[in-house]
């Protein structure tokens, strides 16, 4: 499959903080999978390039969900009436046993990765289960997609189901290791392992030392949740009486950011000394609205954290989020924003569709390396959008199309190519 | 058109507070418009009627939509980045003001009547602008979709921009009776006019005594705005010192329930005295949670207005809501409540989904008299939906796929058939 080609049309990311850049018919040349800029004409070196003439659509960066759990996928949207400890017990946990059975999780990831390929994600962190064979089946299922995937094998001993905590910290960290020699030798060329200890409740401080090891041994990021929820971050403090607060439980490790990659999801109650931790070691946080909502976990000062410089993208998080519509990520998270500064935080001015876009698109991207924008040197994923379906009889400026294709979603049914690593996978 | 049938399905409706019937491949009777109820089998005298063979759908009552403005549906999705004031002067009115051409409001209308055809609405209370010509399009428009409609010619003569303000109190009361006389000259079955001043920071005394009388002369129900936003309830108290709340500045007048059907928008911030006395007159509530985020109202309290006895309804307020679907004004109740729970009021437990469903079906639908319910002798109002759109591994209960289908928006493609007072539209 060709990685050099061209895509005229309407191009939109946000390269800088706050601000949409929007070109007119316009050029995005990608040469070898690596974006070589916006252009209004095309430039002589790339005049012999495959050109797809998209004139009048929209053409974006892919999206990138920062925090997604595939074995949740099949019950999403049910189960909503719960908070989060009694969530996991009586909806996630009871889900995420069955993939101890390949033929179950092969039908289940199967269904998943078709939908996150016609999704506008191109990237993505993904949680498995603590099955290994099941989380292989996952990863194969990913690089099939075509998306660029961080897949987490879940590392978990102690505080769940007895059917699904692993039997003890030796054994959980000997799975870690298999799953990714395991991912090694299959040579994806699109998926990487993350090492991936589900939260530290469910993770005793032995299994935590084992994987800061094994994350130092191959060189992997890490991905985590964090200060989601009061009585989780409670329950933490309880458990772990050493820790000066929540992510030091895992700092203690290594597991959380410094030379090693990190995303912690949620950070909903991060304390100021978290905060400050999260900056000096680079973390990155996935704020994922939609999931604080339903699991009625509240409202990230996601404001505060870009004003103090924090690396922040967007996670689905399904199935605490119901969809994995990164359009709708996007739109929660300027809507939470505003009932953030209404009801919580007046100093604390809500998002803008510009902000939201690009903690979308390049703020996750980061994570990846260079991704989730149209800048030269950058990886090229992009999606073109055909929005006519939204009829209206107002002339719109493509920027009042791009936003009202996020609020409409049209990444459910607009999303007419789609390119991720400069390989077009729809 | 036959207004006598049977549809087989798995029935589901909300008859009584907090809690969903759910009745498998059941039968709900219609006979000459009317429900006669859910059987498991078809009684004797019914079995003359026609059969939809629905089995193994989803079969709902429709949905009811308090407050929607048919102007703002053109460039609904775009201009989310301003708060209440700012959207009106900046987005709202110009916009408006392009009724006063025919043939842009024929066009745009047209669009907005065949979305909410296709929409799971099946009754509205809808905002027209203050354009009576314009009014009585958008009522044929309405008319011809099916639907059960309240449409409003707006009432407006101070404090907005020059061109979308009446010119006095005298000719703006003419105006309103001309709307609704010549409403009733075209005889529509299905369209009904009402009383609708647009809020009261654009109604002067005049005018609001002058819908008054008319409200009463013609004994319509009334609509319009209140206690949205913390700014416009100063606004108003600074200019009608004489009103004892916001609310009262209707209740002086004649529009604020009592003998005249009342609904009122958001309710955000009323004071208790404003809810007694929305309690004591019967008003409506048309609880609107994804403009209250979009224009950062705020959330309002509608566990409380539940708990004191009040009457509740959803409404989608496009265009500070971005789309019509009542499905989403579903979630979003539910997930504001749980924030609110979370960051306003921790004793104001989160609304269930049967409770929000409820609003949107039997709640708003008791404005329009018995609707949107499938008990004996209410009016029949169905959707029935296929939800194989969105497959999964595990095996669903039809309550799950119920909850999932609103949290998934499938009234957005997964509608196969649509009734109205007894007749089919879809």
């Amino acid at each position: 499959m060709s990685r050099s080609h061209i895509i005229k049309g309407h191009i939109c990311h946000a390269p800088e903080a706050g601000r949409l850049e929007i070109r007119e018919n316009a050029f995005v040349v990608c040469e070898d999978g690596i974006c070589r800029g916006i252009f209004d004409e095309v430039p002589e070196k790339y005049r012999g390039l495959e050109m797809a003439d998209c004139t009048g659509k929209l053409v974006l960066p892919g999206l990138v969900d920062l925090h997604i759990h595939a074995p949740q996928y099949a019950y999403r949207g049910t189960g909503m009436d719960y908070e989060l400890l009694d969530w996991l017990y009586k909806v996630a946990f009871p889900e995420e046993i069955r993939y101890e059975d390949a033929e179950y999780a092969a039908k289940a990831y199967g269904i998943f990765a078709q939908k996150m390929k016609k999704s506008a994600t191109t990237r993505a962190a993904i949680f498995a289960t603590m099955h290994t064979d099941a989380a292989l089946i996952l990863s194969d299922e990913m690089e099939k997609s075509g998306l660029i995937s961080f897949v987490g094998k879940v590392s978990m001993d102690r505080d769940a189901m007895p059917e699904l905590t692993e039997k003890s910290a030796e054994q959980a960290a000997a799975e870690a290791r298999r799953f990714i020699t395991e991912s090694a030798a299959r040579a994806y060329r699109r998926t990487k392992p993350i090492v991936t200890p589900r939260f530290v409740p469910s993770c005793s401080a032995e299994l935590m030392a084992e994987l800061g090891k094994i994350r130092k041994e191959y060189g992997l990021p890490v991905q985590s949740h964090l200060s989601e929820n009061p009585d989780e971050v409670e329950l933490v403090s309880r458990l772990e009486p050493e820790a000066a607060f929540y992510g030091d439980a895992y700092d203690r490790f290594g597991l959380f950011g410094r030379e090693g990659r990190t995303v912690m999801a949620h950070c909903v109650y991060s304390t100021p000394e978290e905060v400050r931790r999260m900056k000096e070691n680079g973390v990155w946080i996935a704020h994922c609205p939609s999931s604080n909502m339903n699991i009625a976990s509240g409202i990230a000062p996601v404001r505060r954290y870009l004003e103090q410089g924090l690396r922040v993208g967007l996670g689905t998080d399904v199935a605490g989020g119901t969809t994995e519509s990164m359009f709708r990520a996007v739109t929660d998270a300027i809507q939470v924003s505003k009932l953030y500064w209404r009801h919580v935080d007046r100093d604390a001015k809500p998002l803008t569709f510009a902000e939201s876009f690009r903690m979308a698109t390049k703020g996750g991207g980061a994570f990846f390396g260079k991704a989730g924008s149209f800048e030269d040197g950058y990886e090229f994923d992009a999606l073109v959008l055909e929005d006519a379906s939204e009829p209206t009889a107002r002339e719109l400026t493509v920027r009042d199309r791009l936003e009202r294709a996020f609020y409409f979603e049209l990444d459910r049914v607009g999303i007419v190519m789609k390119f991720a690593g400069g390989e077009r996978i729809l």
